[in-house]
């Protein structure tokens, strides 16, 4: 059956990449990468009911599967092209995989990413996207670049799938999906759009980078150890949506922009000098971003209330098999 | 504890390789592809309890997952580079990823991987490596070069594998490892070795090639369909191991050879022209072959006794969710 899924995928996977030199259907993909581009990878997993909630639509499944992915390339600056998908199932299934693979087309054909490899195999539900991409040599967002008194930006706003995750558990998930969420909030946990036009426009002006996965403090704290410094968010520049403060508290927003994970937004850094070149550039790229802080030269990321004392953070950002 | 995981394994794979412009630690790993060279990529899952026996070494297992993929790397004749490692654990065991990233550092050492990136999940014991290689622009070993009139040849012997996993079977699992099995065959099943060199040897040369994973009549059979072509098998030329031929009767050694799988052979097809320069370049590259057939014009695989008469096969190789 391996094949017949594999078929099932490619047949709503038709993005036509001419650097595909070999697809699927081979031993491996054969590709092509332009002169002067490095290579961009890298892998994530999503598990059933750890990683979304066993009830979640096969096509959200598909989506989100392929989106943490471009989230990660896109908070290096890569473009992304190419992707491989091993998909493990319990059972042979094949209108799991038809919607599966709706939802993983989608959002391909959005990003020009070709499916060039698969794999289908039989065990507890689970799926592995291993995204390929590109980027001009040297041109990397990496997380190592921030540096004291660079300014702090985060794109888009926070929370937004947590809160609905959060919802979504006091209903027992009985009105799971858009009629028992606030849809604004849903779309954000099932389709998470990656910032890959922003990851864009920023090569060449962010000074680090990175995509929030694990929750802002986390992953703001991954980017001071890398960097050697460290970061005040200022607690009243979170970027909180409508339908986030509509459904929670003031305090609890801020919980879930600080904790709460999975926003694939971009969090960077930027020197004075190119904060009005990044406004532009991100203006340009259609994307919304706040100014939450600043790098510092101690260690550690500190959270400011509006007289700039410290604020007592909720646990560090969400991570598997937490201690 | 993804970072502690990562950071056990990172510590045991120190394969310098200066094509990797940045490794582990960020978003995305940021790669060098040598100009003239074409990107080969595949990927593959193994699921404890469907690909291999719940009760194998952890060392066996990292060996395997990267084994299964460097085998589909050489099958297109591709260099391997770099590899990519998602793992997902029931809990957080650090002797099993110690003793899997021990394994898996092994093999990927004897071919210089660069494990380059990686995510840890919680969830049933599995793992997807994504491997990536190289290849001179247009090299590429494909399935579909096979033309009638070709010899059809493969490496090493078949079958030691699934006979390993058929003894392991019938002692209930109780002798497994090298204590026992006879530890030939067993290091046929834990330790493949994929056929790096063979697959290098015969860029320029083989018409066709594949990796023997399925077993020989499946794997043989995408050849023909890809090819658009048949093939002739001689049951009596099939390349069998003192090791198996002890363990089992011819009839057995046979029925394993043809359908067992996960042999990690090449499967290949040359043209009478390149016949000769083929047995030079394998030679040097001290691998042994086998002419078991040739590729005819008719579709399907047949397989001939010595009187050139047809016999009836085994089920064609082990499919994933065999219907």
């Amino acid at each position: 059956m391996e094949f017949d899924l594999i078929a099932m995928i490619r047949a709503r996977m038709d993005v036509a990449r001419t650097d595909v030199a070999l697809g699927i259907g081979d031993d491996a993909a054969v590709l092509e990468l332009p002169p002067g581009q490095q290579l961009v990878a890298c892998t994530d997993t999503l598990v059933a009911g750890v990683h979304f909630p066993v009830e979640t639509a096969p096509e959200d499944i598909g989506w989100k599967s392929l989106a943490v992915n471009l989230s990660d390339l896109a908070a290096m600056g890569g473009e992304s092209a190419w992707a491989l998908l091993a998909l493990t199932l319990p059972e042979s299934d094949s209108q799991f995989v038809e919607r599966f693979a709706q939802g993983f087309a989608e959002l391909a054909h959005r990003h020009r990413v070709a499916l060039v490899g698969g794999d289908t195999t039989q065990g507890p539900l689970a799926m592995t996207v291993t995204a390929l991409g590109t980027l001009p040599i040297g041109n990397a967002l990496t997380r190592k670049g921030a540096r004291a008194g660079d300014a702090l930006y985060v794109t888009g706003t926070l929370g937004d799938a947590a809160g609905a995750l959060r919802l979504q558990q006091r209903t027992g998930g009985r009105e799971h999906g858009a009629a028992g969420l606030r849809p604004s909030l849903s779309s954000r946990l099932n389709r998470p759009e990656p910032r890959v036009a922003a990851g864009l426009a920023l090569r060449g002006i962010a000074s680090a980078c990175i995509d929030v996965s694990d929750g802002l403090l986390a992953d703001l704290g991954h980017v001071c150890t890398a960097s050697g410094v460290g970061a005040e968010l200022e607690i009243e520049a979170l970027p909180l949506s409508s339908a986030l403060k509509v459904a929670f508290d003031l305090a609890t927003c801020r919980e879930l922009a600080l904790a709460g994970g999975d926003d694939y937004e971009l969090c960077f850094t930027v020197t004075n000098a190119r904060e009005a070149d990044m406004h532009t550039a991100l203006a340009h790229a259609g994307c919304r971003v706040t100014c939450i802080g600043r790098i510092v030269a101690g260690p550690g990321v500190r959270v400011l209330d509006a007289q700039g004392n410290a604020v007592a953070t909720p646990q560090a950002g969400w991570e598997h098999f937490a201690r």
